[in-house]
């Protein structure tokens, strides 16, 4: 994990733009000091609940990064005046009317990042829309309270389906092009537009410039996991994250090892389904995390995973893996797996010490 | 939920078993509390966690229905000597010989079920296979101390699969003719046997007759979901569990709304992938609870939904969910969505009153 977080932030550094890892991978105290420790500025969210646990940890710069709703105005405005500098992220008209008038009955000036789509895979406005300069137009100020335009946010999550570096250095500058000109767009008709924020994993480590770009945000470098090795940003000994479960049972009519480690310890993605290599519920590796080539983690119940053997025919099984040893699976998506666990069990790079990390959850 | 805990228990109560609810679908005291005032004796848990949790709630006799490995014995033994009425599992000839041991050493009696498979989905031994016998035997007792056989159990988690009743009565039967026989070849030599422990929701549901069983287990069946509305053991208005999210955004020129609720909230379960009708990530349904014909949960990131229409190309979407209203998403998976959250907003029938009911998780 520090080698990751030292490789996105010398990147960035080298890069000449501000890092804004997003904490919705670890959603751990402990870890996002660890990304400020070494360069971070301000962070990025998905919920309020983690702008406002990561706050009360200390800090104090934080972009929520999923466009706000109306119910969501009154949490924001506690977070405000608790001292948080918080952007909040807009993709329509009537919102940023709504939240321009809220501030203004509330005597409260609220930063807003304008969300620009810039591959279609989710959500945002097209850079060329009319829309992007309606949604700016519609944010106002009386008496320096209500709604002002800090800048323009996009994020390339179609990147994580891709798999060459000429692929991954495409969606990059398409994600730079594409925020930058929206930025801009609104500088054009007179709106300071100061913030332009891009952002994926694979895009962050694929960009070959990043001319205009002002901040870029990553979430699943801290841990990488099996997709991120097979987008080919990571090699898989660079995933910091597994799963140590103990074997169970045997079936060996079936060739079939069986742990405590279901889908409650590593969660239902299935992200490798889709990649070149289908690593089932995980890759599973000895204690030490060295893969076992013929064990494939093909079936996982709440508390039962159900790994199958492939190998030879003639392998002893209950032998070379018996009841009470213990095997350590390293996850599709880190993201989904974290979140299922309430803590991290953080082992020391020379492995002679354990620490627990505790990580939050909910809404 | 209090109707088909009724209903569950009524069946139950007329088949002549003990009912003994699986805790881990809702891992909520409030819940079990009513499963137990409803007529359940006992209940069944998948970790030792839950067992501990709901020992400090009240409950005396708990089934832990996973296979029992040494690292787990200090904390059954915790849970024994506490005061708690503890059933392990087991299924290999190895570990009874080390639990009956362990058992000795500490002076203390471990009653002990035998994991019988009826169904080759899982784990278990085959209820004509030698080492059943061989591990009825090697249980042992010193001076009442060690390892002691209660029974056998089964779960013939393969009845997910079917759809039919005449599937699901057969898958039933079988369930129970193969764990009866388990417990008269033990039985015939001179093993007591006293629990004969069957179940999941599809064959408690769907079961004939259930002579020579002593009790049955069953868990997701309190909420139910899709996927057991698929299986055909309830209606769709059955289904107990939903999650509430809200619009955040539209792509018109994709047909899309983008909601707050994504995977973090659902899970990652695609329980129905690869039933009859693919609900992607759940049903699409309004506040009230009615499907709204037309939207498909089609894609989810980690806070966001991505709801597809595939109705009149000339729909308004934006005019009819605007951004800030709800929609009620109902689960593919009930025990994999519940785990998700940190507690449950209950509604009353009256819908008068909303109470928060905490969930525990972890292990």
């Amino acid at each position: 994990m520090n080698r990751n977080i030292d490789r996105m932030q010398t990147r960035m550094n080298d890069l000449g733009v501000r890092f804004r890892p997003h904490a919705k991978t670890s959603k751990c105290p402990d870890v996002i000091k660890r990304q400020i420790a070494a360069g971070a500025r301000g962070i990025t969210v998905s919920t309020l609940k983690e702008a406002e646990r990561l706050h009360a940890e200390g800090v104090d710069d934080i972009l929520y990064a999923v466009a706000i709703v109306p119910s969501k105005f009154d949490h924001a405005l506690r977070l405000v005046r608790a001292g948080l500098k918080l952007s909040l992220l807009i993709e329509s008209v009537v919102v940023a009317k709504q939240l321009s008038q809220f501030g203004i009955d509330h005597a409260q000036r609220f930063e807003v990042m304008i969300e620009v789509d810039t591959d279609g895979h989710r959500s945002g406005i097209d850079a060329d829309s009319p829309v992007l300069l309606e949604i700016a137009n519609a944010l106002r100020l009386e008496n320096a309270c209500g709604g002002h335009l800090q800048g323009v946010l996009t994020h390339a999550g179609s990147s994580y389906s891709l798999r060459t570096d000429d692929a991954l250095a495409a969606i990059a500058e398409r994600e730079r092009a594409g925020c930058v000109h929206a930025a801009e767009r609104l500088r054009a008709v007179g709106h300071s537009c100061e913030v332009v924020s891009i952002g994926s994993t694979p895009t962050a480590l694929s960009a070959r410039r990043l001319d205009g770009v002002t901040e870029v945000r990553a979430g699943v470098y801290v841990f990488f996991d099996l997709v991120m090795a097979e987008v080919g940003v990571c090699r898989q000994e660079d995933i910091a994250l597994s799963v140590l479960c103990t074997v169970i049972g045997h079936r060996p009519d079936a060739g079939w090892i069986i742990t405590d480690g279901g889908w409650m310890a590593m969660s239902r993605d299935r992200g490798t389904q889709k990649q070149s290599h289908d690593y089932g519920y995980g890759m599973v590796c000895d204690v030490e995390g060295r893969p076992v080539d013929g064990l494939v983690f093909n079936e996982a119940n709440q508390e039962h995973g159900v790994l199958g053997w492939t190998g030879d025919a003639a392998a002893n099984l209950e032998g070379r893996f018996p009841v009470g040893s213990q095997l350590r699976i390293v996850p599709n998506h880190a993201c989904a797996t974290g979140a299922q666990h309430p803590a991290y069990h953080v082992v020391s790079s020379d492995r002679d010490s354990v620490a627990i990390w505790e990580r939050f959850s909910g809404w």
